[in-house]
C-alpha cells in the first residue's frame, strides 16, 4: 500500500494542497491505491523521510520515500510504466517541466492572495500563525488585505491564464486527447481554491471553465466529491 | 526542394521573424534542406496558397501548402517521421502546444515593445507605415514611446521568464536532454530581438543565457550566424 502524507484542515478530511492533488490525480490516473494520512504545518516530526524542506506531498512506497510532487510523479511514471503513462514519452516529460514551473511561479502566486483569507480560516488553529506569518511575508500583506484586493488582483489572474485557454479551447486536455500529469498539476491549483473558497476565478464563460469540469468529473468526479470547508 | 517564405527586412538578408525562425530551426533539427524566400508586409499578393491571415512563414514541399509556423512543425514531424523527433512523441506534441502558447501569448508581447521602434528601422520603407499603424495600436502607444519605456518594461520581461528559467536552470533544453521544437518556439522570440536590436533582455547572471548561447550554436551556429541589423 502506498501512503501519501496530504496537507489537512481543521477538518481532518479536508485535503486541499494543490501539490498534494497532483499525486491524488497521478495515483488515479495509475490506477493505483493509496492511503492519505492528514499532516498539518506543525506536525513536522511526523513526516517519514526527514524531507530537507518540510513539505507535502510525501510518499512512502515500499522502501521508497519521496518528497516533492514532481519528483514523486515521475517515480511513479517509472516504476508503473504498464499503467496508463502520465507523461506519454520522453518529450512529454521534458515538457511536462514547463508546464509544472508554469503552475508553481506564474498560476499558483496568481491565486494565493485571492483564497488565502480563506485557506486561513480552513486551517487548524495551531496552524494558523504559522500560515499568516509565512503568506504575508510572500503577499506584502495582511490576509484581510489580500482579500480586500481579490476583484482588482482577478484581471491578472485571467490575463495570466492565456496559454492554458488557448490549448484547451480546441483541445480536451493538455495531455491532448487524455489528460497527462501537465493537467493534473494546473488543476490542482483550481482545486486547491475550490476546496477553501467560493470566490469565482473565471468568468461564465470561460473555455477553462468547461476544461476544470472535465477535471473535476474524472476518476469517478474524485475531484468533484471532495470535501471543502464549511 | 522546401520553399520557405520569410519575413525579410530593407536588407533581404535579413530574416527576423519570430515564427520563421522557429522553422528553421525546425528544418534544421530534420536535416531538411530549404529555399527561403523573402517576403514583406507589402508583398501580400507574393503568398502562395492565398493563406487566409496573410502571414509568415508559409511553406511549399511538393503538394503540401502551409501557413502558421505550428501547424507547419506538426506537418513535418508527421511527414519526416524518420527524421529526428522534433517532439518527442505524442505527449511531447501535446504539451508543447502550451509552451507554443506561452511564447505567443506572453513571451513575445512581452519583448514586443522594448524591439518595436529596431524592428521598424530594420524593415524596408514600403512596410513602415503598416509596421507602425498594426504595431502602435497593438502597444497602445507610438514605437517611440514603446522605445522609452523600454527600461521601466524590462523587469516585467525578466519576471514573465521564471518558467522558462526554473527549466533550464537544471536542464540543457525544454526538450531535454536535447532540443526540441518547444525550444525552437521559445527561441524565435531572442533570434527575433537579437536580429534587430542590441538592447540586452537578460541580466548576465541569467541562466537563459546560457541556454540562448547554446541554441545559437545548434546546427553549425546557424542562428548565430544570422544577418543582424545594421
Amino acid at each position: 500500500m502506498i501512503d501519501v502524507y496530504e496537507l489537512a484542515g481543521a477538518d481532518p478530511a479536508l485535503r486541499f494542497s494543490p501539490y498534494c492533488w497532483r499525486i491524488r490525480m497521478a495515483l488515479a490516473h495509475k490506477g493505483l491505491d493509496a492511503r492519505f494520512i492528514p499532516w498539518r504545518f506543525s506536525d513536522r516530526a511526523a513526516l517519514p523521510g526527514a524531507p530537507a524542506n518540510n513539505r507535502v506531498p510525501v510518499m512512502v512506497d515500499g522502501k521508497v520515500t519521496l518528497a516533492d510532487s514532481t519528483a514523486i510523479a515521475f517515480d511513479l511514471e517509472a516504476r508503473y510504466s504498464n499503467a496508463p503513462s502520465l507523461f506519454g514519452g520522453p518529450g512529454g516529460e521534458a515538457h511536462a517541466r514547463f508546464i509544472i514551473a508554469w503552475a508553481d511561479l506564474v498560476l499558483i502566486p496568481a491565486i494565493l492572495p485571492l483564497v488565502a483569507a480563506d485557506i486561513f480560516a480552513s486551517l487548524a488553529p495551531k496552524d494558523q500563525a504559522y500560515f499568516r506569518q509565512t503568506r504575508e511575508k510572500r503577499l506584502g500583506c495582511t490576509l484581510e488585505e489580500a482579500r480586500g484586493k481579490r476583484m482588482a488582483l482577478l484581471p491578472g489572474l485571467q490575463a495570466a491564464l492565456a496559454p492554458l485557454r488557448a490549448v484547451v479551447k480546441d483541445h480536451a486536455f493538455l495531455g491532448g486527447e487524455e489528460p497527462s500529469y501537465a493537467d493534473y498539476a494546473v488543476f490542482g491549483a483550481f482545486q486547491w481554491a475550490r476546496c477553501v473558497s467560493d470566490f469565482a476565478l473565471l468568468p461564465p464563460d470561460d473555455p477553462i471553465g468547461a476544461w476544470r469540469e472535465t477535471m473535476l468529473d474524472l476518476f469517478e468526479g474524485q475531484a468533484r466529491a471532495a470535501r471543502r470547508a464549511c
